[in-house]
């Protein structure tokens, strides 16, 4: 992040034994700030608010956010913002502190929006599974080692997103997005109950296929249905959605769902999804 | 930690997007100071550089760590060392930096030895799940958000820990402990190759039992193996060995095995387990 505020000050650095960083003891949001707006942000917030009461958070005010977002977007137009709330520091030990004194981080960087192909992207299977915890399945929680031990399995600049199964060899999510199929007519993406998280794009999607009447089923999923899909997708917040176009060694082509997601979202503002 | 050190330097604070605290990649140790020395220095050193392998982290040396442990220390006898290596400062995303430049963070509370009742203590067992990984498995890494979830399950002073099952309902650990059993005239431990931390107090009570010819199966175990344990105790480094009292209901007086290895981590230094 090239711009940050500690707590509401610029440039403050963070205390070594905050819980954030020695339990990974918190959340965080990555949003889209496109034409100087925060993407979404609604949606951003209204989950970092479930998630503070799952983990007895304290929740940030929404207004401290979106002032901070302001003061640190100025004159960017786009690029990403990132919000991350920690427990704060706390006596050693895992017990919560009897009176939290949270951490609320923001940052940002300007970048240009990602190009997403049409053609679609390479992407593998990981090796490094996915853990399940019902406890802490759904959210964006500051434990994301076996994200990166993921990350690390490929160096090929070629493949953008690897797909992370369960210890069950079920269907998951990718490193840093939800996972959609589409195979016998409809859309089918895992149910995150275990493991994942539930992504503010994967919401929009949801949303968007109810409006324009696709089933939707959220289950278990195995592999093999990899095999018989029609088209393979990933949502993630900075790209509405990235088509696949090759799967270790499966390839996809556009389908009609496919496409009309990607213009319903591209009307909803998700202008890496307009054509 | 009353004081600490940032790469060497005193009262250095943390830069807030360090992977340590976005994504939880690094490791620590916990270390017992008696009398001015970090207690089994060595062994904590050693899992510390096998786990920075595991992750492709750069091995911190020992000199430096050393150092800095001294410094810290000062004049005090007896207190907590902690250390903290993360991957540090990185581009967004979770793709391993080209070029990591670590970040070390060496902390020291002074306190007196924790006081550890011959009579044992009270234990839970908790609803938190651990989750299963075995990329991760037996590691110390920055992810512990599922033993804080699972120690904030009680507010009761009186209970001093919380046994932790995986999803299987099979006994992994302590929110801060390994966890042993004595049935059928011998000891039991759960395996760790999906989950928990591999303790350097663990390996000691292991090569004890092995020494004074006291049989130890490493295995899954079920829980209702405490229903027919003799004796249950757990270990830290903190501690040595913490016999229970009371586990939920069952109770456990000292046996004899346990009794024998407590005597025995007394004469290596761990004098919490001194008569």
């Amino acid at each position: 992040m090239k711009r940050w505020l500690v707590n509401g000050e610029p440039d403050t650095n963070l205390m070594p034994f905050d819980r954030g960083l020695t339990y990974g003891d918190g959340l965080f949001e990555t949003i889209a700030v496109r034409a100087g707006e925060c993407r979404f942000f609604g949606a951003h917030y209204a989950r970092l608010v479930v998630s503070c009461r799952r983990l007895s958070l304290p929740v940030p005010a929404q207004e401290g956010l979106l002032e901070g977002a302001t003061q640190l977007i100025g004159n960017d137009a786009d690029g990403t913002l990132k919000i991350i709330v920690t427990r704060g520091a706390g006596a050693r030990g895992y017990r919560l502190p009897d009176d939290p004194q949270p951490t609320c981080i923001i940052g940002f960087s300007p970048e240009a929006p990602p190009a997403v192909p049409d053609s679609g992207v390479r992407v593998r299977i990981c090796r490094t599974p996915v853990s399940a915890n019902p406890v802490l399945a759904g959210m964006k929680t500051l434990n994301r080692l076996e994200q990166v031990m993921a990350r690390a399995e490929w160096d090929d600049p070629e493949i953008l997103e690897g797909i992370m199964l369960n210890v069950r060899e079920e269907l998951v999510c990718g490193t840093m997005s939800n996972l959609f199929l589409v195979a016998r007519g409809q859309l089918w993406t895992p149910v995150l109950d275990e493991s994942g998280v539930h992504g503010v794009m994967r919401s929009q999607v949801l949303d968007l296929a109810d409006d324009l009447g696709i089933p939707c089923t959220e289950q278990r999923l195995a592999v093999s249905l990899l095999d018989e899909a029609d088209d393979v997708f990933l949502t993630n917040a900075r790209v509405g959605i990235w088509p696949v176009a090759e799967l270790d060694g499966r390839t996809y082509q556009r389908n009609d769902v496919t496409l009309q997601l990607r213009r319903g979202l591209a009307e909803r503002g998700v202008i890496e999804c307009a054509d």
